[in-house]
């Protein structure tokens, strides 16, 4: 052990150079000092200090009264915005400014930033010449042609001030951007507005007239090509920043991450160019990502996830030379339009984290956020973190993210793998391009996991039940897909499980992205029921449902499971139990996606009369409703004779109490868990219950 | 669209407010400025400055020259360890000191924190009575006593003042964390020596005379009860930190996280203590992590991934009111002892995310690291980061982990897992307890998914090429281990294929860790391998040896996959091969571990006269030896006859060019790829060829 930690390795060359220094300074038995510098160090580190940009000026543009109702309730847009910010600034002693005038000497922590008008060469540089004449003419237009340009504009309003104050807001970001790579200040932040990340090059949009954090990015990188040339844009803001990402879509010196609500295009500005799979083109392939909440209400956990996930390492990778914060604080806890919750010390942490990019040349922009407590606290935080302070705890670092959240990340992430070296390693390594395996050389060697899982199941039950095939004729399906019990044609009562492909609970090698088949294992939970219906001798059939074909002979592009689980049991119910004459008494139970064949049988065949119960095990997947093809009080019959088991985080019951989904839909009930295993052991008992229930009560069947 | 965006749903709570504010700042078309504050800010923020504990003094402890070699190479504890750190501060301006004489007054930016002895009841605390009244005895013991105690300690060396520099350094690292704790500074490093980490509660060793960090950290608890009742230790020294461990292991206030080198105890200290399962024992379980490299040559890419991995997210979750980091600075590049490489600038960035905790509550205090002018630049960098400069960037921030290091990380957050929030988030939903499967009511609802795998291998081989199982007889084991064409007791020559169950390539839920089994797919190598012997029409035999046996009859407790291959190998040549009379040429094809089973084979049973070739597939596995049992010259047989091919990066092959594995492992070959697949798809025609020309060179096989 010893030898590990003695010097006997010390390299030669550095050998020599403390032999030297020995005579100079090595001090080890006398008390007394002999210290002989070999310089005498006289340098004083002076930090920078951190920019500020804020001009009064940007305050004139605002919306033109038209009612009493815009003065109590006035625009989310409102001048205010940047008021609120620096007064903050003040109240806490980050800059002196006793009367909130603006001042420029603003004390030792902060630097004024002089704000002036961006130029026209400037702007041009991203928007068309006819968007900037068009905001120029409305320096001069009368208070009726700037309503009527107001009603006609996406989200955005004009009064005689607009043009002057976007320029101001555009020629701020400039300016704070260009103190930051010039070395004046280490860092700075923008306090500017009208916001900018929704205008496009072509138009104004969403409360922005002019591109500006997209405009100082473009002047920048050509101004500066030696020091600066690579830039990412980190846009926090709520919104999709559609009119930076259009500025650099084919820009491969501009990285773009936007972090935004997104729901399907429904949230604003609500365009497919929004889309999580929006990567970039051409030489901007890959430089392109968007971060897609599928819903509102995400905060500090999603944020921070986001961040360390995706963000960090991706920034890392990329390697900018200067990083731009779109700051819109309208993710922020109590703004009612992004109707989030980001708290402002999270804000402070991503801050933080970003400091760490490009050697600290951090600008950070200000976009939308409507809510002027919220701003000011979330902007002092951010700038408490500017000025070097370390961020405060988040007051809840326990907190999960949302699960659809993380899905989300991972999706980023996926796509983003094929660009990114940090998460082909988090991601694992994709060496088989799973889409090309059906004409690859790789289809000789390969086969799905279902089919084995399947064949298992069948082998299983024929030893256990000696359960045999029951023909599918011309599904063109595999043969496995029904099987039943020896009794079938003499039972009187019929169990008809139908389910999902079982899942499988697995170790995966992060390296390889295979997994270990030994030490894995298939659950299949419907087995309780089978053992059930066998020992009291019922008739049983299993349908399993595959919920895609990969490839193979039985035509897989047009496969869709929705449509198979219904043909299938269609195919089931009019060759075979039509015809099994003795059974009276029938139920389903149905387990995942495949009930939806379940429901569907139910109702476009007359079933009623020897169906009498119906158990569906849905855990998170999508609630089926009954759609009665001949006759209206089927959703009754459903509602009444139906158990239909839903996880306990089922987006179903949404966030209020009491809220129960509609009748066709069956009788939905919320279990205490999650997951199909979970929530079918948990709810066996009362399912049983429930089928022999049914089965008795006879007279009430009609 | 537009309706997102405006202010219709501004909440009532605010509105109240913000017409009072209308009245008051708001200011819309006028352009001459109405402002009149609600109060006039006159607060001025002052940050607080970082830290510094340096005293002279700690360089009394010195070892005593015992000859002249030593003055020329030094012990790598060199008491100039602190006054280069000192020096550099000095040169870059941190502090102001020209005489580099450790003055009180040293500038602006850091705090001269005075270091004082730390007290007998302060050293208690940690430490036993014993332990302090040896240590004690050393300052009057003459020279050869003392040389005979460092003779017989645990790498450390002990002069008349050592007892008052230990003592200093222990109080140096309270009075850092005092000074933090009560807010005189925002953080501090604390350089000081000799070090304390592998300083037990009895003992001296590795250097360490007290534990400084420990003792610090108890007195802390103990005094600042109400301020600090959680402490975070981050020990990025690479060597474990024995003695911190010790002191908090059974202690839930502190959690000890350790990066250190291990390497299956071989490296310093070495003892099991320091190994990843060691997670902390009674109360304390959960809040010790042991981040364990398994090998030297780490760095940057390797510290980046378990900070974003395992230390932030767990620091996060602990929620520390105090951060000390134990930094030795022996991970850095260009230290011999450590042999990693740490860089400067990723101190800074590990400082800067450390940073983030504890609302910045940072100490450092110095542990290791012998190389001079490494510690001096690293000690820069981290004190940069204190006052609150960005990290500078990483010089390669695109380096790829090493496989073996991100495999650690992995195994290190599955067995944390068990403990903290974020990493089940991470690793997945563990809902099922693997362990108790055999015993659980799950176990009738599960099966092995290598069952399923290996049925639908022998469904695959019966349905195209006839395939038949070969009896097991009293091996217990699953009836289809062994299957045979139906040529097999006519053909000459007999191509026998012995692998482990194939891999699967997957899509992976990361919310509930299954797998969707339709969008999965196995993927069986060697079947390229059957589909040539076959249309060779050789006779074929196909092994497949279980890595393990989950449960079920087979006795699975003492299953070792390795004896298995064994011993199904000899049953095969002894009850089946012996007595195919017609068979005069051999060939195996190993894949994966279970080429153990052939190497056995050939050592234990004279094979040589039918055996013609052996081509195995290792990819990353262990190289089997051939160890001859009966003739000597086998190894040099099997080095003739076989080929083995390997991963890339396979470990065999070194850091060094040109190295070769010994010929008691066949001829092994490096593959241009990794894993069994690629390997197997780069080298099948090699393999082929080889078999061939070994099947017509009859001649030379004696």
């Amino acid at each position: 052990m010893q030898s590990n930690m003695t010097s006997s390795a010390m390299e030669g060359s550095t050998k020599r150079k403390q032999e030297e220094e020995n005579l100079e300074s090595l001090n080890v038995v006398p008390k007394r000092q002999v210290i002989v510098p070999t310089k005498k160090p006289q340098v004083h580190y002076i930090p920078l200090k951190t920019g500020l940009c804020y001009d009064v000026r940007m305050r004139y543009h605002a919306k033109i009264f038209t009612s009493y109702f815009e003065y109590i309730d006035p625009h989310p847009e409102d001048p205010r915005r940047i008021y609120r910010i620096y007064k903050i600034l003040a109240e806490n002693g980050l800059i002196n400014d006793t009367m909130l005038s603006g001042v420029d000497d603003i004390g030792d922590i902060m630097l004024k930033i002089p704000v002036r008008e961006a130029t026209a060469d400037e702007i041009l540089e991203v928007h068309s010449r006819e968007h900037l004449e068009f905001l120029e003419s409305t320096t001069t237009m009368n208070r009726e042609v700037l309503l009527k340009e107001t009603e006609k504009g996406d989200s955005v309003y004009f009064n005689n001030d607009s043009y002057m104050s976007a320029k101001l807001s555009c020629g701020g970001a400039i300016e704070a951007c260009k103190a930051v790579v010039e070395g004046k200040v280490k860092n700075a932040l923008a306090v500017v507005r009208p916001p900018g990340h929704h205008s496009e090059p072509e138009s104004s949009g969403g409360f922005c007239l002019f591109s500006n954090v997209a405009v100082a990015a473009k002047n920048i990188l050509k101004n500066y090509p030696e020091s600066v040339r690579k830039i990412m844009i980190l846009d926090w803001d709520i919104h999709h920043g559609n009119g930076t990402q259009k500025a650099f879509y084919q820009d491969e010196r501009v990285l773009y991450v936007s972090l935004h609500r997104f729901e399907a295009g429904k949230y604003y500005p609500g365009t497919v160019q929004g889309q999580y799979d929006q990567c970039g083109e051409g030489k901007g392939e890959g430089f392109n990502c968007n971060i897609t909440w599928p819903t509102g209400g995400v905060g500090d956990a999603e944020y921070m996830w986001a961040f360390e996930q995706i963000v960090m390492p991706m920034g890392r990778e990329f390697q900018p030379d200067l990083v731009i914060i779109s700051s819109g604080f309208d993710a922020a806890d109590g703004d009612v339009i992004g109707q989030c919750h980001v708290t402002p010390s999270c804000y402070g942490h991503m801050t933080h984290m970003l400091k760490s990019l490009a050697r600290g040349n951090l600008v950070v922009v200000l976009e939308g956020g409507y809510n002027l407590d919220s701003i000011a606290i979330s902007a002092l935080s951010v700038a408490k973190t500017l000025i070097g302070e370390p961020p405060d705890e988040l007051p809840d670092p326990l907190k999960d993210p949302k699960p659809e959240a993380l899905e989300m990340i991972y999706k980023v992430i996926k796509i983003q793998s094929k660009y990114w070296k940090c998460f082909k390693r988090r991601h694992g390594n994709y060496n088989i391009n799973f889409s090309e395996v059906a004409s690859d050389t790789l289809a000789t060697k390969t086969f799905p996991l279902q089919t084995a899982i399947r064949q298992q199941q069948y082998y299983n039950l024929f030893k256990e039940y000696d359960f045999v095939k029951f023909p599918t004729a011309n599904l063109k399906l595999p043969d496995d897909l029904i099987l039943c019990s020896p009794n079938i044609h003499t039972a009187e009562t019929v169990i008809i499980i139908v389910h999902d492909t079982p899942q499988i609970w697995l170790e995966k090698d992060i390296i390889s992205n295979t997994v270990d088949p030994c030490s894995s294992i298939i659950i299949d939970s419907t087995l309780d029921f089978l053992k059930w219906a066998h020992n009291r001798k019922y008739g049983i059939i299993d349908v399993n449902i595959p919920q895609s074909l990969i490839y193979g002979d039985e035509n897989p592009d047009n496969y869709s499971s929705l449509i198979n689980a219904q043909e299938i049991l269609l195919f089931l119910w009019d060759n075979h139990i039509k015809f099994l004459n003795e059974v009276n008494k029938i139920a389903f139970i149905g387990v995942g996606d495949s009930v939806s064949g379940v429901v569907h049988l139910l109702g476009h065949r007359d079933t009623k009369e020897r169906v009498k119960a119906v158990i569906n095990f849905m855990a998170d997947k999508q609630l089926k409703p009954l759609v009665p093809l001949v006759d209206e009080s089927l959703s009754d019959w459903y509602f009444k004779n139906s158990l239909v088991f839903s996880n306990r985080t089922h987006p179903c019951w949404g966030d209020k109490e009491n809220k129960k989904p509609r009748k066709k839909y069956g009788r939905v009930l919320r279990c205490d868990t999650d997951g199909l295993n979970s929530t079918i052991e948990e709810r066996f008992d009362e399912a049983t219950d429930f089928i022999l229930d049914s089965f008795e009560e006879w007279s009430d069947s009609e």
